[in-house]
């Protein structure tokens, strides 16, 4: 990558002769850590995890534990079953492996892992067709490089418009309770020198009430072929106060996380996790993602363009180009 | 009090011959601490440190550290001026500092103790009327026993109706940046044997949106004359997500907690806590409180009754029973 503020994709995963290297998202920024997976089903172990998160990133870590598993003669038909099965959410995993069917090879996986980050560079170009000069952005959870295996897609989009010169700051919801914005976006952010401002999560209401946030930015896990979106929780209720507020909201997110199989979001499965992850103590409920209706967004950006409602039609020829 | 289960009034806090004594808020439930502040400087610096935090339980102690102040012969203008302004947004504090003026006794403090506590338990009463059979309600932060010296207003009023049987559950915000609902609200509910599901913030909308919840009950830090309400940041952003999913928001809240002077949210001052809280190691902003406009709130409840809009008249008439 040309710009040596953004993570090299192969700092974020990578493919080597014997393992599966995916960098530890779960230390940083406080550790900088890699993880060897030297099996498929260490490599989906890692997806479950959530050492790599991110719907593209965990695609192409899927592609990856496919090539690594073909290289050392697993079975197959296995391996890519524990792969496909690490987390429900996510289309890209199922995207991915359909892609690396024909031949698993280290050479499809890494094309892979290429066109995603290829997909990203074109869907900041875009967004910025959305943004106004002195943008002031909330983004949460981390649709960064490390989301996507490099460059970024809500956050790649976000750097692209500071370096154009259309951003002022971007708001970042710290996405209980994994802090991926707190601890991922937030470290991007710095990293590219984009000014930035750390908030709880539900004190993004009262900055849009006081109209110091302009737009919502988020990533996404699966786009329903209606566009109803399922993401990080705590998107919805962005969506909902952003509607109230009268701000746009704008999901960017690849055509490999667009699932034309699922018509609406009442068919997206949603994760739940550990409640450990939530409370220690006391009985806690984790539900990893939440559905937006696609009434609520007010552009799903994908490497084709900029598409508005109704999506339909527009969500197929992205996938179909 | 003859309810077992609730945390003593004066486990909360007393006052003894030489000292506040106060409960760690800060370390619950993990410990159980007391902090012994012997002169009204030390009770303004727990107070700013939420050593003890709540709207009326910060009033009380501000009235137990003038009292201690006049019982040391303090300087009790400076005392009263210390106390005041450790925290800005509360109300109480100066509500309860002017009941003591005339006569800054301990006697006079634990009247006003007891008067809170007491006023929490006619609130309970009120707040039933509103509720349904088979109630799921959701909270934010604690409005409990330990943020009113005792009993509780949205927390008592949920425990009242657990007992009355109106109460399936109560789902607890877990309240970033301190947890005062995933380490206070549930502890509370815990020890009242309450049915309780401790969330992340911003999980609440999609709970909402799949009918999993009822309605909403919080406490509040000041109401303004026309019903506007400060309370944690968060609120707001509840007062919305349930507007749009047509679930009523009662704030339930004693009347020393209405500040007539103050005309409507917009000159409620709003504190700002240190950055550090949210992040230690990027920029952030924490705003610890926001306002919801008195159009967004269903009910207000007093130890008066259950208040409907327009509010002016029935907070008027609130603060002058």
């Amino acid at each position: 990558m040309e710009r040596g503020h953004l993570i090299e994709p192969e700092r974020i995963l990578r493919l080597e002769a014997d393992a599966v290297v995916l960098l530890d998202q779960r230390l940083l920024p406080g550790g900088v850590v890699e993880v060897r997976c030297r099996t498929a089903a260490e490599v989906a172990e890692a997806i479950r995890a959530m050492v790599v998160r991110g719907a593209p990133a965990i695609g192409i870590a899927a592609a990856y534990g496919l090539a690594l598993a073909a290289a050392r003669g697993e079975d197959l038909g296995a391996a890519e079953r524990v792969l496909r099965e690490a987390r429900p959410t996510a289309v890209n995993l199922g995207w991915a492996l359909d892609r690396m069917r024909p031949e698993p090879t280290a050479e499809r996986a890494r094309a892979i892992h290429a066109a995603e980050v290829e997909r990203c560079r074109r869907m900041a170009a875009h967004t910025a067709s959305l943004l106004a000069a002195g943008t002031r952005a909330l983004t949460h959870c981390n649709a960064g490089g490390l989301a996507t295996g490099g460059y970024g897609s809500a956050v790649g989009a976000l750097v692209a418009a500071w370096e154009a010169g259309l951003l002022e700051r971007v708001y970042v919801d710290e996405t209980r309770p994994l802090l991926q914005g707190a601890r991922l976006t937030a470290w991007e952010l710095e990293s590219a020198g984009v000014p930035h401002t750390v908030i709880v999560d539900s004190a993004a209401a009262s900055l849009m009430a006081a109209g110091r946030i302009d737009c919502v930015l988020t990533g996404a896990d699966r786009i329903a072929a209606n566009g109803d979106t399922a993401n990080k929780i705590g998107t919805y209720a962005l969506a909902v106060l952003a509607s109230h507020h009268e701000l746009p909201l704008y999901v960017v997110a690849p055509s490999s996380t667009v699932d034309l199989s699922t018509p609406d979001g009442a068919a997206i499965p949603i994760e739940e996790r550990s409640p450990l992850e939530v409370s220690e103590r006391f009985p806690a409920l984790n539900p990893a993602f939440d559905v937006t209706p696609a009434a609520l967004v007010s552009a799903i950006v994908t490497e084709h363009g900029a598409h508005r409602a109704p999506y339909a039609a527009a969500l197929a020829g992205a996938v179909a180009a």
